[in-house]
């Protein structure tokens, strides 16, 4: 990988390692990927954005005609994902700082499908646009007796799944959720036979919560986009304004640990996340 | 920072931002360097060592004479320190990689002192040649009774003081020490009034051990350099050649997570270190 080009980016925390091969030139092994993800030994990231446009890369051919650009998404272990929604805005990001987009509507081709993304213009004082992405719709397929318990305190949980499985509790205090490093327990038992991502939420104001959230597999994170989606989902039902029912979209401020996320619901039931990112560096590996 | 110019380096995966800064015009404010350092929203490292030559540096105008360069390291959180063994051969391989300094003997200049390095050529095959720097002595103050404990298990623990205090189990298997999130217990109580670093050892070979290390404040690390010389003067003292008593100097060879490194303890008492030092990456902030 040496001379490779790269770039350092983040969505709320949520960072990435981005590599510019539009031509579809680099063999990005799952070994490199994991590498470069290294927090010490390498640059370190949650996972790796190659940039490729889709008519070099086999795998988005098909999607050409509606996506230029494929985001070649890799988790920071080597593995394939099919799509991440802080990662898909830190992308978008990367199209407009490299002159490949401008601010508006774009189109990015994901193994996931062909995503909508909104970029917002950068603001007077040249901080940059925030970003909007559509992130599918939310499934509510109970039981309505989940509950998750931490250090011998337990909540009743709402299931909420966007594609991953994902445990939502209203709590008294984030703190009650304790180090998180562990996964927290579910029940009843075999209610997620893959894990859950866990999410502990308090109200903050008016369509307004803050949020902790365990991710299966790398514990407590600071930002976990279909997390936000799932919890604004959960106190949007809480609230009794279920778009499908009301008509009316509804948004909802989500704060994480890694900043401040907007999710807006619509009648249709697609839900948008809109946000920073942000590219931090950028450099050539040696 | 916007457009200051950095690389990414470790030695045995202590890991640093390095800003180049030769004729100190930087201000390289605390907050500054917990951003570089923050391994989310930043670049991400255990420190930053900014690199100015001595006479551009009020704090190191008096050791130009000795030294040209001299190595500005602050911790992740912004804090100034004094010296850092892994930095120092991560400094000396950027100023042979910028092309300030060439392998054979250098002398960095530190709020520490003046410390010699001596850096090896490179392989035939291009592998960066290992570096050996200068780490002092150590000093065994006792007392003898000092025991450290983890999950209910307890072993006698040498105390070894580097500049900075280590309490030095050696262990019949390494996952004893447990997860290492906390500081493990130390006994008698007032040892350590400022806490302490503990590693834990076994036997690997001959003149060869391998350790693990919980860095007070920092939980456990893949390596610490200090801690390693500590290691390899307790096993020394352990097999009976104290080059103090023998007159002969004594090579260990010290196995950490992040790497491998050999502690050299002569008969003066002064201790060296060698091993490798890598740059990973190098760019522009944004």
């Amino acid at each position: 990988m040496s001379g490779t080009a790269f770039l350092k980016g983040h969505g709320t925390q949520n960072d990435f390692v981005i590599v510019p091969d539009p031509d579809g030139r680099l063999e990005l092994s799952a070994a490199a990927v994991a590498e470069l993800c290294d927090r010490r030994a390498g640059i370190g990231a949650d996972g790796v954005l190659r940039v490729v446009r889709s008519a070099a890369e086999p795998d988005a051919a098909a999607m050409a005609g509606q996506a230029e650009w494929f985001m070649d998404y890799r988790n920071a272990d080597g593995s394939i994902a099919e799509m991440c929604g802080n990662g898909v805005r830190v992308f978008a990001r990367y199209l407009v700082h490299a002159g490949y987009a401008k601010p508006g509507e774009l189109a990015v081709a994901t193994r996931g499908g062909v995503k909508k993304v909104r970029i917002a213009e950068d603001a007077a004082d040249g901080a940059p646009g925030e970003i909007t992405v559509d992130m599918g719709r939310a499934v509510l397929p109970g039981p309505d007796d989940i509950t998750v318990t931490v250090d011998g305190r337990s909540w009743p949980a709402l299931n909420v799944n966007m594609g991953n499985p994902h445990a939502v509790a209203f709590v008294e205090d984030l703190a009650h959720a304790g180090n998180l490093y562990d996964a927290p327990a579910t029940a009843p038992a075999g209610a997620y036979p893959q894990g859950v991502n866990v999410e502990f939420v308090v109200d903050r104001g008016e369509r307004h919560v803050a949020m902790r959230v365990h991710e299966r597999g790398s514990g407590e994170t600071r930002s976990c986009g279909t997390g936000a989606c799932a919890v604004a989902v959960a106190a949007i039902r809480r609230a009794g304004l279920n778009p499908a029912e009301t008509g009316r979209a509804v948004s909802w401020t989500v704060d994480l640990p890694g900043g401040r996320l907007v999710i807006e619901e619509f009648p249709d039931g697609r839900i948008e996340m809109t946000g920073p990112a942000v590219i931090v560096a950028e450099g050539v590996l040696r």
